[in-house]
């Protein structure tokens, strides 16, 4: 059964590198690929990805699986060997059920609509999307079809992002949060406006991108084993575990969003640095789910990166940078500044307390469109109703509220409710974390985050994808996903 | 056959898709890739490297191959078809004797050898680099004995980078030249220095940049379809004709290095750039071999670039960038400073005139390791010794001596002779050249060199791969390579 075992992981091995290896290719296509290259891209992408799909859909590791199957029950359900077999069979199960054919079409399909998704939202006109959205919706039926009947048709997509996740789960917990945030908001609203100004001046790139660095090394951002690039979109991305990148970007007159991007995404990449050496080049490489993974970049980003004794730190060496724009600008100031409450149209650019209700909103319209109660024609107006409702704000355009996410452009249905999930899971596990370690504020306050990266790691990072995410959520907390 | 011959190109184009791949995973390892990645990296490049090797030696192609073959010769011998069946079941012959396993292993022992090399030369310690070395002799002399004896052993490697040429002939054409180049060196040595002072102050990086781009974008690279970074050891690397990179290096100290360099990969890039689109994802993609894409970058460097019209045009420009180090420096004086003739120990620095001795010693200690008549243990003596003989000086270390060029890293023996072979054939296209097109000069003093590109395009660079180099050379010019 050793042996067995060799040939599995030799095999899912190879496939860990053709995945990582798409990965470059995609980095590169995001980083520095010249434009005239996009053609040539694609194929080898289709390539890679065409050879990782037929070596996981192999008869040959199917059998492995089932052949070794019984023996890694009996290491105990939280060895690796069970894990890694566990995982390995899903993700078989899963891939498998999905014929040829159907990923082909998936493709085209979202290949188009992508372009249309562009030009429709350059132009603000939903009619020009509507029609691939209409297709993506039925694809993602058909995808729901593969499979054997769940609780809710929705389930299906939602358990590729979030594994074991349940819709009527994650509604109940929306339930619970949406009154309470949309309560908060309105009583936010009624209240004088804090000054942000000085965030809407423009910094200095090379400063910015410096200060960043600065702050990603202290939280312990392994530098040896990860880079930080330039890209249209920020993004993590991983190419084993000791290559482990982030991507940032300079937006004119928003002085601070690269350096939240930067936290955020070195919240992701802290994940995947601290996942356990011996879960190398096997399916238990990286995060337990998108909201696992969502709830790292949250912490750095908003827990640690948007609170007082964070900067009481890091302020006076920011105003050092930027005497011009900060001289007269005090702690408190800036600290009420980065964390001002706003109702607006943009969800990337939405804060800690608007952001849950986009996503919301995005959910119930999924849902309604998996469940055939809401057409795509009628889409934009569902969208405004639900921004009048949830926030107050109608958008003036579909650009600015039907059309402004990609996800659904790439096909991608389930996966916006991680987002939010995630915002949850990190403040649960700072809960969690304040209880253990009651210094902390302490220590951020001398720039000190060793204690808390070590605790991530132990409680949550090296075990990759070794437990299903709630299990892991109850196992560090107590408790599951609580709102 | 038209059917089977879709069918082959579609299983090559996979296979162009894998080796680009390749290539952008190697690229990456020496351009952005953070240190601590190296072991996955050759993990990657290693399972890249093998599914390619696999679908390169598959029963399917070889069945293809050999269906096709008569077809194919009857689509007449300098057709598309007919080329592409020959070379591509010239490639099918040589990798099916290469087992799987040597592949993989090549691949470790390379990646390992790298990292070690780079130590090697930052200390000038060669025993850091020596055990490497040896395990990359012991698997060149492996690879030879996967091959049916050959006039000499050495053969069966140059016949990878130069396919055709013979050990014999080289050595026959070195032979010829050595006493002529020894004799003219000594003869210059005799004589008064040229200032090059100049060349050794300290040029602003990024100026260098810019006037290279400049110069590049005069010869007629399309940036669309490329870019330029920074490594260690410039190189060009192409993932397809619509994405071919360069790279370039600053040295302190030594003014126009890198402008020399980006002209030299320029000429390389411009090769691959200018292969007829047809040929995409075929093996016919490419350079007819190392010596034919030497020709290209030498001569874009060299005739070109360190020619007196060239300098016409572009000197007055460069003094504008670099008043304070060349105002006082005639256009002469540029001119005889760039083409100083030194005998100096790195290779890659090296003028014309003593370029090709730099390549000799090579080729001797290369056939000396393969006949096993030397030892890697005494590599860095025999090299000083060498230098010492043919140009008479001895490097201070192996820092400046044995460790300086990357390719025994990289595996590759039987590689060097193709440089000096690349500036014997830069010459004769240059004659034909100049026959045909009388007003060249003219051209460059206007920075104008389309009519040179349009003819290097449609006699050399559109036919790829089509024709063996030597046969190519002959049909460009009238005869073989000729010293």
């Amino acid at each position: 059964m050793r042996e067995k075992y060799n040939q599995l992981t030799t095999l899912l091995g190879q496939i860990a590198d053709l995945r990582h290896t798409a990965a470059l290719l995609e980095w590169d296509q995001q980083t520095y690929m010249p434009e005239g290259a996009a053609v040539a891209r694609g194929r080898q992408i289709a390539t890679i990805s065409t050879i990782a799909h037929n070596m996981s859909t192999s008869p040959e590791l199917g059998s492995l699986l089932d052949e070794l199957q019984s023996w890694a029950e009996g290491q105990g359900v939280d060895s690796t060997v069970c894990s890694l077999v566990r995982v390995a069979r899903r993700d078989y199960m899963k891939e498998v059920r999905v014929p040829a054919d159907y990923v082909e079409e998936f493709s085209i399909v979202t290949t188009a609509a992508h372009h249309a998704w562009t030009d429709a939202r350059a132009k603000s006109a939903f009619a020009i999307f509507r029609p691939h959205l209409e297709k993506i919706v039925e694809l993602n039926k058909r995808y729901i079809s593969f499979f054997p009947p769940a609780d809710h048709p929705y389930d299906t997509l939602l358990d590729n992002f979030e594994p074991g996740m349940k819709t009527a789960e994650v509604k109940a917990i929306f339930e619970k949060l949406r009154p309470a945030q949309v309560k908060l908001i309105q009583a936010i609203s009624g209240r004088q406006q804090v000054n942000d100004k000085f965030m809407n001046l423009q910094y200095d790139e090379q400063k910015q991108w410096d200060f960043g660095v600065m702050v990603a090394t202290a939280f312990g951002y392994d530098w040896r084993r990860g880079r930080q690039d330039r890209s249209a979109h920020p993004f993590t991305t991983s190419f084993s575990m000791d290559d482990v990148r982030i991507t940032t970007r300079f937006e004119k007159n928003s002085g601070a969003s690269a350096l939240f991007s930067t936290m955020h995404e070195t919240g992701h990449a802290l994940y995947e640095q601290g996942i356990s050496p011996e879960l190398n080049r096997t399916p238990l490489e990286g995060g337990a789910s998108l909201a696992l993974h969502e709830s790292q970049s949250r912490l750095w980003e908003n827990i640690v990166g948007r609170s007082l004794p964070f900067w009481e730190y890091f302020y006076p060496q920011l105003q050092k940078i930027f005497p011009a724009h900060l001289a007269g600008i005090r702690l408190d100031d800036w600290y009420m500044g980065i964390n001002r409450v706003e109702r607006s149209l943009i969800r990337v650019e939405a804060d800690e307390a608007t952001y849950n209700l986009h996503i919301m909103l995005r959910l119930e319209l999924e849902i309604a469109m998996i469940e055939g109660s809401i057409n795509v024609k009628d889409l934009p107006e569902a969208w405004n109703a639900r921004m009048q409702q949830y926030l107050g704000i109608t958008p003036p355009d579909d650009a600015h509220g039907v059309l402004q996410d990609i996800h659904w452009a790439g096909g991608m249905l389930g996966y916006f409710s991680t987002y939010a999930l995630g915002n949850l899971i990190s403040a649960q596990l700072w809960e969690k974390h304040a209880a253990d370690n009651p210094g902390i504020e302490e220590q951020m306050r001398k720039g000190d985050f060793t204690r808390l990266l070590d605790w991530l790691r132990g409680n949550i990072h090296c075990h990759g994808r070794k437990f299903e995410p709630q299990k892991l959520v109850e196992r560090v907390t107590g408790r599951g996903i609580d709102p």
